[in-house]
């Protein structure tokens, strides 16, 4: 899912979106309720008809940016107390006025308010948060089974879990949240948090194992081109991250050889694509000598054409990898496909 | 024609101009020589592939930008000395150098460089200023005669008739270039740089009058949709100006009933599009309170749809002008145009 953070999927167009092939996107409740408001939002027709996206379309509960983004947190069992990152303002998030948003904002797919923490946290703090997760999950259900949406669509909502590198703590989150109700997918969050790749891919390896097979996966921020892989590989199904637009506005390039910096003097007269083996937009119109003059410029255009080409890069990914799975040679394609992309990354 | 500075119309991708039917656009021999260089363009194999836009395409001499935008300026008979506005590096431009960078960067129209000099200057200056580029015209249609193209189709040569304010100086410029060449068309320069309207208008006219009508005449640098309308009334054919796209990612938009200003509180949640008559591809999907969100959150897309917006509005302009003149209706029509445009002007 192309992330739209504040309903626009930075530098994109929705019609870019839709000739790319993207299915599902994401926007964000914390950043929408504080900008222009989710009141706002509702008021002018719910999110679909605001961005103008009219395909499928998922909002983050805002968990992860009030423990992150937010200062001056204070956590009770009731909720968060914190202040906006843009005015300073005091605000309360619970996970009744968080289900309120997302009813508000109107997308298909919503996630419970969570308690997220950093990836390197102990047991006892992973703990604590996993369970406050736990019943913040049974709450956001019984708001969301008490509320209406004004979407014109019914939407889903989806528990989250928690428990950091802790295997147990996840198996046991994993368990409690498919037996509290019949979820229509499960998200998987506090992961690319900070913590190391082995731990995450365990967690995942674990996860896998434990979720209802029957049930959309989400992996919640993840990922680059290699962590989606491994997560397909571990049962995922759903994945966001801002990566792909927000190294495209800093001049990064996903390409099939690596990573590539645009602004390098080497390609300051090259006149091949990005990437010879991409077929989107960028790549079969523009030069890299072309791009990297838009970046040195600092012209619009460039970051649009890394931000389409990001995007696409990853859309193609997973449509290969759903390709493979289909013809059962997932694992094979994968280790080649990793050992292409690891092999040169010309320019980190 | 709209202005891609830089080998991109800002905020804009060369797919958004065909699809709004732009025709013909400009770059420029002073920026482009700066950045990435001339001289990288032509190895890139010209500006048209460069940039990837296949239409018709002018670019400007470079007078403007020196007489303006440079600092520490000498001029003397062979040309003019001055630091790059980038780096402060130290450059020479006479009108044969000028000539070999359009002729690297392989434009269809390229400029004879001039001596351009502010709207209310006196006589004695305007005199200098336009004697010289008489002289200069001559320099560089014998540059242009001598040096070939890298590009694909032949170039034309267009000299600019300077002036000021001073209608015999004016006339006498346009007499001595049409005498001295069968030009391709005719530049009319050193208008809407600080001079009154009335006085540019009564140019105009006489301009109208005095250069040969079989041949286009390019109006530099203009305009805004009034100055448009005024211009064709006057017997312009071509047009440039950066206007639509610096408004643009500024929050002003053109319409019908004036400009706008979309970052105002009132169109907070105005469901309307920018202007009720338009039918560019932002008016026909976004509402004026989206646009407002963009461009309150500093978002890439509030930028390129209102440029998107302003281009289209201008080159619908151009289009509905063109219907009036071949129906023979066309003062009654801008008459009336005109004065919708000036009768609400909503938020200037």
């Amino acid at each position: 899912m192309p992330v739209g953070t504040l309903a626009t999927v930075k530098a994109l167009d929705p019609s870019d979106l839709t000739a790319m092939g993207a299915t599902m996107i994401l926007a964000n409740a914390y950043h929408l309720h504080l900008r222009p408001g989710d009141d706002l939002v509702k008021e002018m027709g719910g999110l679909h008809r605001f961005m103008q996206w009219d395909g499928p379309m998922l909002t983050d509960s805002g968990g992860f940016q009030v423990f992150s983004l937010a200062t001056l947190r204070k956590i009770s069992e009731d909720g968060v107390e914190f202040q906006s990152h843009i005015d300073g303002s005091r605000r309360f998030f619970t996970p009744e006025t968080v289900i309120g948003i997302q009813r508000n904002l109107g997308a298909d797919v919503i996630m419970q308010f969570d308690h997220v923490i950093p990836g390197q946290s102990d047991e006892t703090s992973a703990r604590d948060a996993s369970e406050r997760s736990i019943r913040w999950a049974a709450r956001c259900l019984a708001e969301f089974q008490r509320s209406t949406t004004s979407a014109i669509e019914p939407q889903a909502l989806f528990p989250i879990v928690q428990g950091g590198i802790h295997p147990h703590l996840r198996s046991e989150a994993a368990r409690v949240l498919a037996d509290m109700h019949q979820w229509e997918g499960f998200g998987i969050g506090g992961l690319s948090v900070g913590e190391e790749k082995p731990a995450m891919y365990e967690i995942l390896d674990m996860m896998g194992e434990t979720l209802p097979r029957d049930r959309p996966r989400y992996l919640m921020g993840v990922g680059f081109p290699e962590d989606v892989i491994e997560g397909i590989k571990r049962g995922v199904d759903l994945f966001d991250c801002v990566a792909p637009t927000r190294m495209g506005r800093n001049g990064a390039a996903f390409t099939s050889d690596g990573r590539l910096n645009i602004k390098r003097a080497e390609y300051r007269n090259d006149p091949k694509p990005l990437d010879e083996t991409c077929d989107c937009s960028a790549c079969a119109r523009f030069s890299r000598a072309y791009i990297r003059h838009l970046f040195v410029s600092d012209e619009i255009l460039g970051h649009r054409l890394l931000s389409l080409h990001n995007v696409h890069f990853l859309l193609s990914l997973a449509r290969a990898a759903r390709r493979e799975i289909a013809g059962g040679n997932l694992d094979a394609w994968s280790l080649d496909w990793l050992a292409r992309y690891h092999s040169t990354s010309p320019t980190q």
